[in-house]
């Protein structure tokens, strides 16, 4: 069992470091929100005055945090982590950043001989409440055996995606990937809906045909197609447009630095985009289906 | 054992011919080539002087042609096959054709009183060979069940996706989607390639994750990932680029006629026309990959 | 002066008859409304009891009408006013309809040594009344001057695209292209909106550089830039979303004859599909902008 | 006449300079390269050993540097200029960067009570060369009007667009329309040659018509239609494919930044990438007509 900081207790981290906690792992915690502190120490965190001081002793830093900038304001600089921590300390940023903030952090600790492994997750609250993140680590094959224990605390899927930066760039090609799935899913089958089809039995027959793909699957975006999914019960739960919104954001960001090409996933953002507009943000992003929907 | 009209013997219906022969039943043919004819015939099949003449008395006519036009061309109109079939035969159309024309046949033959099935295959001609296509058929369930044991033999999936005309609509929305997965599973590929990941490593964590659909269970487009698909013997063999654009020619035609928005399925028609026209028609269709690819 | 047997007398053309009956020349009409037929009646055109009988004696037939399908209906076969009219008489076809019907027809005429033009408009209902359409025309050089002095007396541009279908090509090549502008003027602005621009400012400035297209010259699609234009109007009159939507279905219709790629045309397509779909298809087409505006 | 302090003579900022020493203004430079400052220092300007030098007792302090970053870089911080110039210094900086940055060194300079102008130019090395670029400026009215003189020596069109940013903002707005514009009308005027007209014609026509835009009345893409346009000259000189993605980059980029949806510039940027990652980065951007043409 190790000594653990972590530092961001929002909605997916509060869980994420409960999940260590129960796994017996010493938990030492902090973050801007006093309430935050709190409901995590009544269930034996322990509360620090600093992000420092969290990570004054620990063997492990977490971070879980916003955007590359606030990982980049606590971890760079003059006062930043890296400076700060003991020399075999294991930096692991589960934070969704895009890909160059992503590198110069893994650079920088590169430089001062800190292990690092980038390991954004996906599985949304319901998973880091459950423990079954997925979570898509980039590091050394070092840095990612020191972090995989620590990992199994909170998720259940593991993946070593490459050197440091990799994980990020995984995880924006994969829900970059998923948009596209999304999208084309939903007007395929109102394809097939205004062209008098059941959407029942469409899906049935894409999801074991060559249209087959994790959205037929598991999350159909056609209510009362599945029970259990967020279209059967309003769009509510779920992976937020919002969300999405951010994820396709990045995943534009990486693209421009690559001079790649992503005509797919170009236009998915701007469909998502559209949808966010027109005051869709916080519901689940398959509620894309309604666009196509005639009126 | 049945006695079976077979008309249209090109690299699909020769094969597909010859299966029925292989089941038993009694199969009379004809194609305006002579030489296709013959070809079966030397395996069992009837050659016949006339589309008509291959009718006559056949309880079955199953007919696999190049387009719409050619379909209404044999079964409509004055001296077309519907008007001198027995009131009791079942018409098997297994050409892949526009909606709109498979429901003008299939509304034709309602009005004669005639059982009717569109029945689309896909699995290419190794499928047809070797008696593994799938059909997605459209008709009434009376139809569709007389037609079930026929197609049986040349078939390993029968799907029944609704009304006549639905199994057109289905072939057609499976295929659009599919154009939509590849495309999608190529510029994904590519912007983490171009961000420094091994395509192999992408390739397995997409799989299992939200990102995973057909293409890359079965059919990665990146050459050297997985070693039986066309991507790795240089893009040959496969689904070609041509076979591809005139399905999605067929959507784009089905969602005008039904004032469907697609936009990811028609940016995807774009993207293969663009390949189409710089001389990859004839090569498989995951060699849209190369598109992304910088050079 | 001139005999002319005008047939369809909808919106369109029932101004357009008029307007030739106002330049003197001998209309005689047909319509299978009897009160398109009184109206112009009134107003000096001779109503005749059939398509057949107005040509009778005409030495121009001009058809205005809906689809492709209704020209060749009227045209074509054993009873199409083709077989029946004198063999130096002039066609001219004004309805907008796919290329390849404009071809069929043309051929056809070509075959009967009939003189043949297709001449679609642009202008709407109040260039049709006040004789200032735009026509596009295709057919020989000589078949368009017999046609260019009718034509003078409802349009006042009248341009030669080339040889027979040549017309409908160019006006639909036209009227895609304006779709793209419009789409790409709207989001563009809406752009620079969403970061404190002033749209008017924004409009002077890209009016007169690079970004310049008529859309900004003459139908600025965001409320409140340009006075008279239906954006300032509710989007109220103008060209109506269902009607740039049918323009597109004939252009993808014909990029998909062509196997031409056309992905800024297709994706214009599928947002005033979109933008149709959600209830907006009487609207004039500068509506788009609203899409792209956040509630 | 000014005293001006230049930074960054690079293939666009060395002309500039040059043509204020021929406006008579004095003008101190400086860049990285001693040939640069060499090459402008023969013909009037006066080199300085660093930026903070030659910003010393200038009243007007022009910046024309490569990206966001260097600009930030060399204006902000506790070492940048922003700190060391007098505090009657008026800054304009021309680099083309994105919002953001632009944003962030207005409110610096804003926050030291200097006055700030962005103005980022279109025109090219030729426009720089002969003086008529066009200027897009933001910036406080009072701001504007004392940059404008500075400017006319180098310009022919100055363009006030409204608050700090804005000049920026709106320059990337008409770009990204502009890509839109081109991409539409190499594939109209593709669409309609696969069609049978000549481009020239179909040119002629939709340039009258509401397909008209900048392109098709100074830079018809499509070679042989114009005489001295880069496409009649192999698609050599003018705008090249690199420095369009570099400004589709930038739009790309405000677009996340504001959430806005593009669909039609996102799609013109994937076509520009994939244009660009297949060798023709340094052609002229109207090359991208050859993506449509088939072989």
């Amino acid at each position: 069992m190790a000594t653990v900081a972590f530092i961001g207790l929002g909605n997916m981290g509060g869980p994420m470091a409960l999940n260590l906690v129960k796994a017996g792992h010493t938990v030492k915690v902090f973050d801007l929100s006093q309430d935050a502190m709190h409901a995590v120490a009544e269930q034996g965190a322990i509360p620090c005055p600093s992000a420092c001081g969290a990570a004054a002793g620990s063997e492990v830093v977490i971070t879980m945090l916003p955007a590359g900038k606030h990982v980049k304001g606590l971890l760079l600089g003059e006062d930043g982590l890296l400076e700060t921590v003991a020399s075999d300390t294991l930096i692991i940023d589960s934070s969704t950043i895009d890909a160059g903030s992503a590198r110069e952090v893994a650079s920088a600790a590169k430089a001062k001989g800190l292990d690092f492994v980038d390991a954004p997750v996906s599985g949304g609250t319901a998973g880091a409440q459950a423990g079954t993140l997925t979570f898509i680590c980039g590091g050394s094959d070092t840095a990612f055996e020191r972090a995989k224990p620590i990992l199994d605390a909170m998720g259940a899927n593991i993946f070593h995606a490459g050197e440091a930066g990799a994980g990020q760039v995984a995880k924006i090609c994969n829900n970059m990937l998923l948009s596209v799935l999304m999208a084309g899913t939903c007007e395929a089958l109102q394809l097939g809906m205004d062209n008098g089809l059941d959407p029942k039995v469409l899906s049935e027959i894409m999801k074991v045909s060559s249209g087959g793909n994790w959205t037929l699957d598991k999350y159909n975006p056609c209510p009362g197609v599945m029970e259990t999914v967020p279209a059967s019960n309003g769009y509510q739960g779920g992976f937020m447009v919002d969300l999405m919104c951010k994820d396709l954001g990045l995943a534009m960001e990486t693209a421009t630095q690559s001079a790649s090409s992503t005509p797919m996933g170009a236009l998915a953002t701007s469909l998502y985009r559209l949808h966010q507009g027109q005051g869709n943000g916080s519901r689940d992003f398959s509620s894309l289906f309604e666009q196509f929907t005639k009126k």
